[in-house]
Order: C-alpha cells, then sequence, then structure tokens
C-alpha cells in the first residue's frame, strides 16, 4: 500500500509561500545551471519558470538565482548560497515533518480499505 | 510579519489524501451535527460537501460521518468515533510539523524583505 505522503506548502508570509513545486525548480536550476534546461525537466514553460524564480528573488533581500547573459552556449543560472539555504530548510522540514506523518497516519492507514478500490459507499442512512 | 503558517496534505494512499478543507469539513459536521449547515459555513455547495464525505467514507473500513434521515427538523450527520480519530491525528500532525516550520523557517524569515512589498526585481543579468 506504500507509506503515506505529505506535501507540504509553507507560507513564509502571506505573501510568499515555498513548495514542493518551486523547491524542485531551484533544485533543478541547481542541477543545470540553466532556468530554461530547469524548466524543460519538469515541462514548464521558460516564462513560468522565470517568473517563480523573479517572484521568489523579489521577497529576498538577496537573491536566490542570478543570471548570467551567455555567448554561444547560452545563458547561465547560479543558485546563490541563500537559494541552496531556503532547499535545504525546506527538504530538512519536509523530512522531519514526514517522519511526524508516518507516526500520525500509522493508526488511519491501518483502517483503510485494502487492495482494489471498492465501489463508492454512500453515508449509511438509518430511517 | 506574522509566524510562518504551513498547509499539508497527506496522502494516505495515492487514492485518498487529508487536507485542511476535509478535515476543516468534518469538524464542522460535528460542530453542525449536519452537512449541509457545515457547507454552509464554509461557503461550500451540498452536493460538494456530500460528495467529499462519501469519498472519505468509500476508503475507510468504517465511515467517518453516518447520516440519519431527519422529519421536520431535516437530517442529522455525526462524525464517528474513527472519524473523530482522523481529525485529532491530523491536527496533531499539523502542530507539530508547524514547530518544526518555524524553527526551519526562522533563519529564512529574517532573510525576507519587511514592511510593504518592493516592486519585483528581475534576476540581476551580468554581462
Amino acid at each position: 500500500m506504500g507509506e503515506p505522503r505529505l506535501f507540504l506548502r509553507l507560507d513564509l508570509t502571506s505573501r510568499i509561500s515555498l513548495g514542493p513545486g518551486k523547491i524542485h525548480l531551484l533544485e533543478e536550476i541547481a542541477r543545470h545551471g540553466s532556468i530554461s534546461a530547469a524548466g524543460r525537466t519538469m515541462k514548464m514553460s521558460y516564462r513560468r519558470a522565470w517568473l517563480l524564480v523573479s517572484e521568489l528573488n523579489s521577497h529576498f533581500r538577496e537573491p536566490l538565482v542570478t543570471t548570467r547573459l551567455g555567448g554561444t552556449g547560452g545563458g547561465k543560472a547560479t543558485v546563490t548560497p541563500l537559494g541552496r539555504a531556503v532547499i535545504r530548510a525546506y527538504r530538512r522540514m519536509e523530512k522531519e515533518a514526514q517522519r511526524i506523518a508516518q507516526r500520525c497516519a500509522a493508526a488511519l492507514i491501518e483502517k483503510l480499505h485494502e487492495g482494489p478500490r471498492r465501489g463508492p459507499k454512500k453515508p449509511a442512512r438509518r430511517a
């Protein structure tokens, strides 16, 4: 049945949040050194990837990603030390929260139907 | 600036997840003893509230909410002991995860702009 999975969105303020999408994008930029390549691996348009980076950068005192115009090979994007700190903080939080979720959900998992899904059951109606 | 807030979605399996919406709905049903009243407080149609309850019930061996056809006063809905256990498990998980989030996010919060939002800043382009 696999283990329960947790998705986290952290609202740092009412204006800026961190979730799995933005964090994954930062990780892919760090890996590929390119916003467009990162976007491609996530099946995201360059425009959308760029806007997410721009939004993140705008809320921090220092940028999380810097870009450099390139020559024939195209530009290069770098995840800054602050950007890497953001990734680490989110992944650490996620890992610890996942451990809590497994503990809290254990008793519930036992109460689920196992095997293939049965048809939806209407709430019992007692006359 | 307020403290960071965390939103959690727990996928118990690939087919059934628990998030703030479903949990809040269960809490409102417990409070009002009625799916329609619970839906109203959440500005949700009766149909949508009923479908969410039906979906939850269908994945557990015992229902989380039972309903009874009513007389002139309308029907009555009851959150079962299992339903209450689901609420408690989620809220406990959320509370513990929130504590972790505050700890992990503290250093990031200090790196945010304070005060009113400044205009979006383009990623620095170095030639």
